[in-house]
């Protein structure tokens, strides 16, 4: 009996949506499989804990809160509910909750390790040989690959995929309200109910009413601002930048001294590999590297367990990085993992440039325009030139008078 | 030069308070000690995450909260400002960010195997050869001594330990707020911003102003809501009952069936092994032993990752006990490691009972009289009979009818 | 058609409910009487924005919460919504606007003079010649007296009656949290989306769930701390009390004296002057009298508008009123105006003694109890003797050494 | 003792800002006088309450909350404390106090008819005879002068000015705050700690520090938000242009049909006419005017106390505004009194081109410039063209097909 609701909804308490409501039984047989219990362990993001202390939370939550506001669209926005079937409001709610089930830990850096994204590693997840597989094609069997349509964007109804990825998506709008709760930053919000009420499908495709442009607008700007202010804090970054310096190094050495929690990284494409490796695992892993008998290796897993970062310079001049490196040199640290550039450019975080889509506005007149077309703002932010913001990483013991005071230090 | 000022105080964001303010160059250096950063992998709820998925928060920042209320204590209120010195000052501030050091994972299970309480711990902290005690021995070879004493309730001026461990403490404060915030439920809430204009020092002893006595009643409700709704909630116990089962069997079989990641749990009087140990550890370990050859050990480990968590029966009667017994047994399932009765007392929770120590009230006659003299709240309060629960946990395979849905369930 | 819903719900945007959502056009025209639009020139808590500057929202305000309140209800609770026929629903629904439509400025000082109860006037508003009885009787000719049934307390149904006019009904939820948003104070928020969650119908009448006994204790704590912190504050009391000492001055010289804005006090029994009469009139009339010829009355008038408020004792002994009466005759203060005891009562504030009615639980094993025979806390409630509190206000330069700094103050 | 600090600073509770502290005497003195009790009756937000229902609030609170941001700034912001004399201070924390006693009822109105701006009205109760110049002149015969001086801009420190009246002062940050809380919004949220955080002094004027600049980002788009969503509202609009209407017809029969309580419209330059002046009086005489015999007038002041507002069209061409006078004349109904054009350019609006001044980022280099040199977003919005919204107003029964549902609607 595919999506047939609970004789009572269940609620779970969250603090960005009051409560989570499991309307279906295959949502509440999905929460309890292992892979999905798993995220519980994979934090959301990643280093940024190490600026934003309480920014401790996990997938799990996140996961949760992109499903509710798909559940809400599809159960309150009379547009979209009119515009599916039940069968494909089980499909989209369930695209809702696993669309983050491949993520490893830290995942931007492992990917590059793993030679696989999480997309894919999210693709296996639901047609392979796991639990969540097993529960939805007992529901019904064409809702594995219906899910992984959606995820895909390969959905014959590009409605489901506006829902969970586009411009307007459920996940960027419970990423940003949920990452700003968690942080205690402001930037992150904006009126989700107002979104809400000014969704509408035309043409089959997913739209906000023109009355709703400054509430969209407003939603853009609190994307800019998290990117800047959160996700691409310098000191965020470091704590990324080193643990990939840490894994250069590990793979360097790793035939000589094996740690055994670090080698599921290095066979993340067997799924029960990827399954056992988590934030406990690798943080454990770094425990037992920084007693290990390689002093770079020890050095580099004791500076990311007790916070000792890196600092940066932004932009740096040839000079600068000379000097940087000879210093280096003679404290008898090797470049090759004491010294990293980082680029975070605009194609990343402007929050319009990133996706070929744009936002569609139902126009009073009945007409679907862009929103860079119908938004004095939006219009503006397409005028900024894509900027870059390159940082040169390495050891405090290695500055120069030190620029950023900020960089031993922690939020501002 | 102990307690000297930052040039400029740092802040840390923080979404409780705002903004936690450092303003002293020891608590900067303490911040940074592996031992404290330690504090970052021990989660502040033990096994509450399992019906509150937010409550993912550390004690990190629980710890960095209880700073904050003591620094806004010694800086905002002039009664306790007036009563301090500089030196008394910079001690309770170290206090207030130490207190909780000594912690392991899942505290209170682990205090039962340890034959160690996690006061001790934290006295061995400061006072032994730790970067803790390096710290704070720099600065002022007398602060390790003081601040121990304060955290034991043995320091010469009693204010100091009212401010830290009291009926009206700023640990009670922070973790009422914090562990509200972060599950998202409103019942420990109370009015912060007014009970702080209302402290006074009167004979040396916190009081807090007659006028203030409304918000501290309400502080007090506060604290037995969030015992009842979520301290003790049962799914969080089960979690923790599941926890000692687990242990218990691992006692019995770790003679022939070693797992490292777990044996610092019975090394923790070694500082060395404490220190290493913390939830990530902990976990890491459950999972290595979720694939071990024990039957009964990695099947108490996969339902604890997996959340595959104890049923329950509160007070139950011989026969209802006698019933499960009997399943247990046709099941295979020894009642040693799957049985486990479980009580929760109003001695624990009961806001007021709690310790021996009134909350002074300084009336408007000058007077200083016991808040439950005062408060026809707290009096009605102190006439409830100490209750008792007494609960039940075994498999849910091995249930009756059930009566608790919730138990499969989730939080509500 | 009654009650045919609109194509398009309508919102308003309300800070504490988020939207009211105005589904039925009923609903819709009587929001655009001009007896209910009257409720905009109403405030809702009276005196209290002397002491909370912020308390100066209205009763409209508050009749759109409970009318959403009572919306969510009918429309979210299942065994409500179930109950209750789609009739029923409209008919409620309006009781639920129009509940406090016969509130006059300062109600109960007004009641006092007038001889008429707001609840009378309701009635009369809703029975008798008026926009809202065109209203109402071209949607049904049946609805007028359904509507004033259920206000009355006489509707053959009394599950409407516990909607609107209980222990647990959507008026005391809507102003706990309004007054509390809009004073800034904490007190009277408590858990709404539990309760609603929560509720049941059981033998036709509304009851909580056992499992949201928490949130009722909560909800009723609120109660009692926002009758003691905010009804009942003594600045609030003395403008009341002001309020009556000046209109028994303008009683006594009306008939020489005539200030034509205040006449409609004395003609409320007739509809028309009622309708003109709101806190503008009345305000301005202030204005007129504080220039008038009567010494007294003018001066009554300007302490009422430049907030020179009586000062007070708490528990006068005789000795005290002795030397204040001395003092008023001394400064030519005729103690018939300068001189006022107020009772304030436990009957009145005591959350859970004010109804005969009790708050139903329904228990696990299917029975409905009283709350008091559930709740330790309420049980404990129960306890507490009833209060009193006997204030005498006077101005302040009769004062004594002023045991009350707060007096001549502000809220704190 | 000009200045001199009160005992125990004195506190009043505040839902923006938590507690508004009055450490001076002078500043508590102020409070009293009744040329400021007078602003607890002049709504903060003109015809707003007609779109949000709960935009009641008053320039008495908002006086204050501006009041206590500098307090803030002057006690918290160490730049700003020292660069300023004790005297200074208290000169800038009355004027932040006072800035906004001048205004009348529906300021932007009543200046059209009474040639008189709020800024002199302000002037003259600082320079003349009032209670408030009493108040200040005692404390210090010069302090009217150089509080008025501030407030004028004609302060020779240029600082004071800045914290009062500049792109980034006190008064636009507690009103954004402000009536975003009361009228229930997001949009004009903004992180004030950080930017309280960030400020700087140099060469003598206001700067923000470089590392805040998002946060003044955020603040300008939420004035942006805030003009179009809840100042410039159509339905906000449509109730000044109304009022507009009334006068002009008042203006015109007043001769031979006097209501008292409007004549004081006319003779706003007497100070104690302007003092009386209120929107109590106002609506009161709005009242009688609605029963008067003129049959313009009468319309015109019922449709405004009973929200029987105008439709509206933007931007009309010649033949539907000859339409509309078509019908108007066939109603009977002269368009001098029911046709009213109202242009809301972005001049008014636009945040950033509101102001000559620029706000000053303090860069890390050490230099200052312009913010929007600075920030790519501001930069961007400085492409924006001026855009200009012309509305044209009439009664609904005038009305074409409708285009605005939401003209006899509510906010949405």
């Amino acid at each position: 009996m595919p999506g047939s609701n609970l004789n009572e909804p269940r609620v779970l308490r969250d603090p960005v949506h009051g409560y989570i409501h499991i309307t279906s039984p295959v949502i509440w047989r999905l929460l309890d499989t292992p892979e999905f219990q798993r995220l519980r362990r994979i934090r959301q993001l990643g280093g940024v804990f190490q600026v934003y202390h309480t920014a401790e939370h996990s997938r799990f939550s996140h996961s949760l809160g992109v499903y509710e506001i798909v559940r809400r669209m599809t159960e309150e926005v009379p547009d979209i509910g009119g515009s599916l079937s039940r069968q494909e409001k089980l499909v989209v709610l369930c695209a809702a909750l696993l669309h983050d089930v491949g993520h490893g830990p830290y995942s931007h850096s492992f990917e590059r390790l793993s030679h696989c994204s999480h997309e894919q590693m999210t693709m296996r997840l639901i047609l392979e040989n796991t639990d969540i597989h097993t529960v939805l094609a007992e529901a019904d069997p064409s809702l594995p690959a219906q899910v992984a349509a959606v995820i895909q964007g390969t959905c014959p109804n590009p409605l489901l995929c506006d829902l969970i990825s586009s411009q307007l998506d459920a996940d960027r709008m419970d990423y940003l309200l949920r990452d700003a709760y968690e942080t205690g930053t402001s930037y992150g919000t904006f009126d989700l109910e107002r979104i809400l009420r000014c969704l509408r499908v035309k043409n089959g495709r997913l739209c906000i009413k023109e009355s709703g442009m400054h509430s969209v607008e407003d939603y853009i700007m609190a994307r800019y601002h998290m990117y800047w202010q959160v996700y691409l804090h310098p000191v965020a970054r470091a704590y990324e930048v080193m643990l990939q310096l840490f894994f250069d190094r590990y793979s360097e050495v790793r035939s000589q001294l094996k740690i055994d929690l670090l080698e599921n990284v290095f066979r993340l494409s067997e799924l029960t590999c990827f399954l056992e490796l988590d934030d406990y695992r690798l943080v454990t892993g770094l425990q037992q590297a920084s007693v290990s008998d390689d002093r770079i290796l020890a050095d580099l897993a004791d500076r990311l367990l007790n916070r000792r970062l890196f600092d940066w310079i932004e932009e740096p001049d040839p000079s600068q990085e000379f000097q940087i490196r000879q210093r280096l040199e003679q404290a008898g640290l090797p470049t090759l993992f004491y010294l990293r550039e980082d680029v975070s450019g605009s194609k990343v975080y402007l929050p319009y440039h990133e996706d070929r889509a744009q936002i569609r506005v139902l126009c009073a007149d009945g007409e679907v325009r862009n929103l860079s077309h119908q938004s004095a703002i939006v219009s503006a932010l397409d005028t900024m030139k894509p900027s870059v913001s390159r940082r040169l990483y390495f050891p405090k013991e290695a500055g120069l008078c030190l620029q950023n005071e900020a960089a031993g230090g922690k939020n501002d």
